[in-house]
C-alpha cells in the first residue's frame, strides 16, 4: 500500500493519543513527526508507557512550516481557538489537513466568535472546511483539503437525530439531549472535578444549556433537515465515572403519528451500508460495546403512551468521537478504503 | 428516650441492610426481629460482615401474626406484590407499619393492577395509605398507621419538580425526567447486567418509558398540582457505574416567563425549615455529597436560550431514596423529632 | 455530657473533612475553630458541600496561640514537617494535642530526620510524646498531652502483627507486608496519577522499599516484641481504583510450628475486648465492610504447604487510619468512653 | 496469506470472546465455528454485541469429530477438568490444538489430580503437551501438536521470576508472590463476589495458599531452574475492582550480594529480542499500559535495606493472560511470524 506521511500536532492529550495508536497501526501512515509543546524532548514512550515498543518517537515543538514539509498529512489535535493559524499555514502549503479543534466546525462567523470569545482569523478558509462526518457529507470530505473533525457530543447527538431531521418527522423544538460521558473526555490536565475521589462514585451535570457543543450539533441537525426550521436544543452534558465513552439519550416529539417499526425502517434506510454504524433493538446502545472501536450504535425507542421518542448512541469518545472518526475522513481524502486502520473491534469486557 | 420495639421484614436485600445499620443507631429503638426468607437461620452479621459487632440478631422467617406480637412498629422491605398481605396482617394487629415496596404507593387500584400485573386484594387499606414523602404529607403521615415509602427515583423526580407544579407554572406535557442509578438500586441478586465486568465501564439505559415509577411520579405531581392537568412524564432510567446514588435531570418548559431568581426563590420558599433539602446554585447536586445521608440535593438552572427550565436532584438511593425515607415517617409516626437518628451527614468522598 | 472545645488545624484535605464530620456528630465536641491555609475564608460547606447544613463554620488561617485560646483540644492534620511548631506552641499552651501528621510518631530522632529529611526542632516533645494506637498503649494515652496519630498503613500492618511479634512467635526477618490503598490515601490535590482516567481500571505499586511509614511499622513491632530483635519489613503499597480503605496482605514465617487455632486463639486472647477490632475466619477482611467506620478488621490464614503464616487487615484509611483513631485517641485523653462519636457502623455496599 | 481454518470451542466466556475478536481481525485464520453449550443456536452477536458486525458466526453445541473435520486449528476454553477428552479426539483427528485449560499443563499427573480432584484420562498425552509460555519454550511449541496454554497469574509469576531462577540466584523458599486480578478473571457467570455492588469499592484475598495456579508456578520456575531445588511459593491472589489486568508483586531473597544494574542486566539479556516483554524502570508496570495488548510489561526494584529483591508483572489476563498468547502459541505451530494478529498495542486510558 502506498504510504502518506503524516504529522500529529498537539499528541500529548489523550486524543493525541490515541491518534498515535491508532496511525501506528495504520497500513498506509508512515508516522513522520508528533508534536508538543508540554513535552517536546520526552519520547512518546516515556509520556505514554502503552506505546513502548509501538513507536520510537520524540516529542517536538510545533513548528507548522517545519512540519508541513515533512508531511503529507496533518492531523491537529491542539486546544480550541490555538488551531485557526496552524491549520491555515498547513493548508497553505497544499498538505491534506484534519483538525480535531472547534476552529473550523461553525460556519457562522459570529457564533464562533460568540461561543469561543475569540475573533475568527481566517473566515474564508472556515467556509472552505467540510464539516468532517463522513455519513453526512461523505463526498465533500472526499475532496476537502481541510475537515474539521466533529466534538464527541456532537457526533453521538447529530447521528441518532439525522434521519428523524431529514425526514422532517421531528419538531424541532422539542428535542432534549441528556448527554454523559467518561472523564477521559475532559481532557489529560488534573484538575480537581477530574481527580480519582471526586469523580468515582460521583455524578454530575455541568454547563447545562452552555456547553460548546451546542451550536456544532444544531448547525448539522439544521443542515441535513434542510434548515426548513431552526433547530434548539436543551443539552446537558454529565460526567460518568468510567474512562472512555458517551452514551447520548435524546428525547423529541413527532410532526405525525409514526409506528416503531416506521422509525427503525428510516433508520436502517437512511444508515444503510454504512460501515461504522449498528442500529440495536432489543440489546441497548452501551459505551461498553465500542471501547476502541470507531463504531456509533444506535437504538430508537417510543414511549406511546407519553408521545415522545427516544434515541439513544453511544460512542467512543476518543474513537468515533475524535481520533478514529479522524482518520476515517483522512480515509476519503486520501482516496483509501473508509475503514482502513480503523477495523479493530471493541474490546470487552 | 422512650423505647419502640421495631422489626424489619425482608431485611437482607440491601434496602433491609441499610434499615438495620440505621436501626441499630437510631436511639428510639430497640430491633427486635429482623425476617429473611432466604437467609432465616443466619446471623445478619455473617451475611453483613459490616453489621459484625453491630447487631446480634439472627434472620428469621416471616411470621406476621409472630412478628407483631413483638414489635410496635414495623418496616417491611420485600418485593413488589409480596408486601400486600403481611402489611394488612400489621395493620390488622395495630401495628406501626411502613411499606418500602410499591404495593400501597399508588391509589389508583387499575394503575396498580396494570403496571405490577397483579390484583390488588386489600383495595380499602390502599385508600387509608400515606404516601411517604414528609416534605409533601407530613401532617398526613404523622397520623397514619400505613405509610407507602416512595420509591428511589420518584422521591428525586417530585422533590425536584412540586414547587413548579404547585405553582402551576409547569407546562403538563414538557416534562422529561432523565434518571441515573448506581448499581446498589437494582437490589443484591447477582445477574449478569450486575456482573461487575458487565457493569463497570458501562452505562446504559433501561425500561425507557415502561419503569414502575412512572405512574407515582404522575401521581404525586399531579396531587401537589391540584390535578388541574394530568401530568405524563418522559421517563428513562439509566445503570451508572457507581454503588449509591440516584441524580434526576429533569427538563420542562414554563407556563409564563419567570427569572432564575425568582425560580430559585420559589424553591426556597417551598421547602423553607426542610430538615433534609438543600438547594444548591453554584454547586451541582451530586451523589458524592449524600452517600449515606437523609438528604435530597436539588439544583435549578434555566436554558433561556434554548426555552428549557433544567432541575437536578440527588439522593442516596437506600437512604432518602428508601431506609431513611422510611425511617424519617416512622419518626413523625411515633411522634418523634423527624430527623432523630438521620443525622450523620454524608461520608465523603 | 460535658463539652470540649475542640478546634481541627488543617482541615482542607480528606482527612480532615473526616475529621470534621466526625466532630460534628460528636456529642462532647464544640467545634470552635476550622484552619486552612488554602481554603482560609471560604465556608466548610462551599469546600465540602457533603457538610452544607451539618456545619456553619468558616476556613481560616492557622494562628497556634489564638487558636489554643479558643480550645480546649487540638487537632493537628498539617502536612509532614508543618507540624512540629504548631503542636509544640499548643502543647506549651496546655492544650490537649492529637497530631495527625508524622512529625511526632519516630522515637528515634536520627530516623525521623533520615526518612523526612528534616531536622527535629523539638527532640524533647518527641519524647513525650505517645503513639497513638489505643490497642497497644491505651493508658500512655489516657495520660498523654500530646498523641502522635499512626499512619494508614501502619495501623493496619501493626495491628495484624503485633500478637504475632508479642508471642515471639514471628521470625523477625521473614515479613512482607503488601499493602493496597484507595486514591483517598494520597490526599486532595490533583496530581497525573490520582487523574480519573489514569487511576481507573489502573493498579500500580510506589515506593517500594521507600514508604516513609516503614520506619513506624519496625519502631512499633519491635517494642511490642520487647526488641528482642530488630524487625526489617518489606513493605510494598499499591494504588487501586476505589476511593477509600486500606487492605494489608502480610506474610511471615513463625519461629515454631503452630496450628490455625492456635493462631487464632491467640489473637482472640490478645484482642479481647477490643471494641474496633473484629478478628474474622471464613469471611475475609475487605474494605467494604468497614466503609466510614472506626473497624479493623483481621484475618489470620496458613499456609501450611509452603511454610508462611498470612494475615490481612482492613481499615478505612480515613477513619481508623486517620480522623477515627485521632477522635479514639482524644476520647481516652478526655476520660470519655472510648468509641463515642464512633459508634456509627460501616455503610455497605 | 494462507488461511487456516480455525475453530473455537467455549467460547461464551470471557477468553472466549477475546479469542473470537482476536481471531476475526488475524489475517492467517478463517474462522470456521464457534462453540457454547449455554448459548448454542444464538448468535455470537447477540451474546456479545461488540461483534456485531464483526463475525456472523453462530454458536453451536461442541461436537469434537465434526469440529475437527472443519479446522485444521482449534482453541478450546472449556473449563477445567471439561477438556480432557475434546483435546485427546482433536489431536487424534491430527489437528493442531491449544488448550486454554489446566487440563495439559501439569506435568505430574498425581498433581493434578490432587489440584483438580479429577482423575486424568490422558496422562501420556499429558506428557506430549508442551507449556504454551513462548518466552521459555519456543522451539518445542512451533513443533508441538498440543499446547497447554498457561493460567493469567502463572503467566505473569513465571515471566518476572525465571531470570532470577535460570540463574541460579534465588533462594528457592523464599518467594511470596502477591497477585491482584481485575474482577474479568473471575468469567462471566454472575455469582455474589462479583455483583457489582459488592466489587465495586472492595478489594479481597481468595484461596490463601490453595490457588490451582501455585503448582503450575512452582513446575516451571523448577524446570527453567534447573530443578536443582525445589520451589515453593507462598501465593495469595485478590480481588480488585477493574475490568481488566493482572499484576503481581513478588518477593524474594537472593543467594548473592548484586546490585540493581546486575539485576537488570540480567533481565535484558533474558528477555533480549523478545516481542512481547518490556522491561520498565522508572515506569512501573501497571495493568493501564497493557489493556487489550500481548505485552507482559516487568519491573525489577530492590530493597537493600531489607534484603529484598522485589518484581513486578502486568499482564492483560485476558490476551498474554489468555486468548493472546494461545495465539502467539498457535502462530508458532503454524509457523508464522510470532506477532501475527497480535501487533495491537494496549488501549490507553
Amino acid at each position: 500500500m502506498k504510504k502518506f506521511r503524516v504529522a500529529i500536532a498537539g499528541a500529548s492529550g489523550y486524543a493525541g493519543a490515541e491518534l498515535v495508536r491508532l496511525a501506528a497501526a495504520h497500513p498506509a501512515y508512515e508516522l513522520t513527526a508528533v508534536t508538543s509543546e508540554k513535552s517536546a524532548g520526552q519520547s512518546v514512550a516515556s509520556v505514554f508507557p502503552s506505546l513502548t515498543g509501538v513507536v520510537s518517537h520524540t516529542f517536538e515543538a510545533l513548528a507548522p512550516h517545519a512540519l508541513a514539509e515533512r508531511a503529507d498529512a496533518v492531523f491537529l489535535a491542539l486546544p480550541h481557538t490555538k488551531s485557526q493559524e496552524p491549520v491555515a499555514l498547513c493548508r497553505k502549503a497544499g498538505k491534506l489537513v484534519v483538525d480535531l479543534s472547534a476552529d473550523y466546525r461553525l460556519k457562522d462567523v459570529a457564533a464562533y466568535e460568540q461561543w469561543y470569545q475569540t475573533p475568527h482569523a481566517y473566515p474564508q478558509l472556515l467556509q472552505e472546511a467540510v464539516y468532517g462526518l463522513p455519513e453526512l457529507h461523505r463526498s465533500a470530505i472526499a475532496k476537502a483539503g481541510l475537515v474539521a473533525s466533529p466534538g464527541c457530543y456532537p457526533t453521538a447527538a447529530i447521528l441518532q437525530l439525522a434521519p428523524l431531521c431529514k425526514q422532517g418527522w421531528l419538531q424541532p423544538d422539542s428535542i432534549v439531549i441528556d448527554a454523559k460521558s467518561g472523564i477521559s473526555g475532559a481532557g489529560r490536565s488534573p484538575a480537581l472535578p477530574y481527580h480519582f475521589p471526586e469523580a468515582h462514585e460521583s455524578l454530575e451535570p455541568y454547563k447545562i444549556g452552555q456547553h460548546r457543543h451546542i451550536p456544532e450539533i444544531e448547525q448539522e441537525l439544521g443542515i441535513v433537515g434542510g434548515r426548513t426550521a431552526a433547530i434548539t436544543v436543551a443539552f446537558t452534558p454529565h460526567l460518568v465515572p468510567m474512562n472512555r465513552g458517551i452514551l447520548c439519550t435524546a428525547y423529541c416529539r413527532l410532526t405525525k403519528d409514526v409506528s416503531l417499526n416506521e422509525l427503525r425502517a428510516l433508520y436502517r434506510d437512511f444508515y444503510k451500508g454504512e460501515r461504522f454504524i449498528r442500529l440495536f433493538e432489543e440489546t441497548m446502545p452501551n459505551p461498553r460495546y465500542i471501547k476502541g472501536s470507531n463504531y456509533c450504535d444506535i437504538g430508537i425507542y417510543q414511549d406511546r403512551r407519553a408521545g415522545w421518542v427516544v434515541t439513544v448512541a453511544a460512542v467512543d469518545n476518543l474513537v468515533k468521537g475524535a481520533a478514529g472518526q479522524a482518520i476515517q475522513a483522512m480515509n476519503l481524502m486520501m482516496g483509501l478504503p473508509e475503514d482502513t486502520g480503523l477495523t479493530a473491534p471493541g474490546s470487552y469486557p
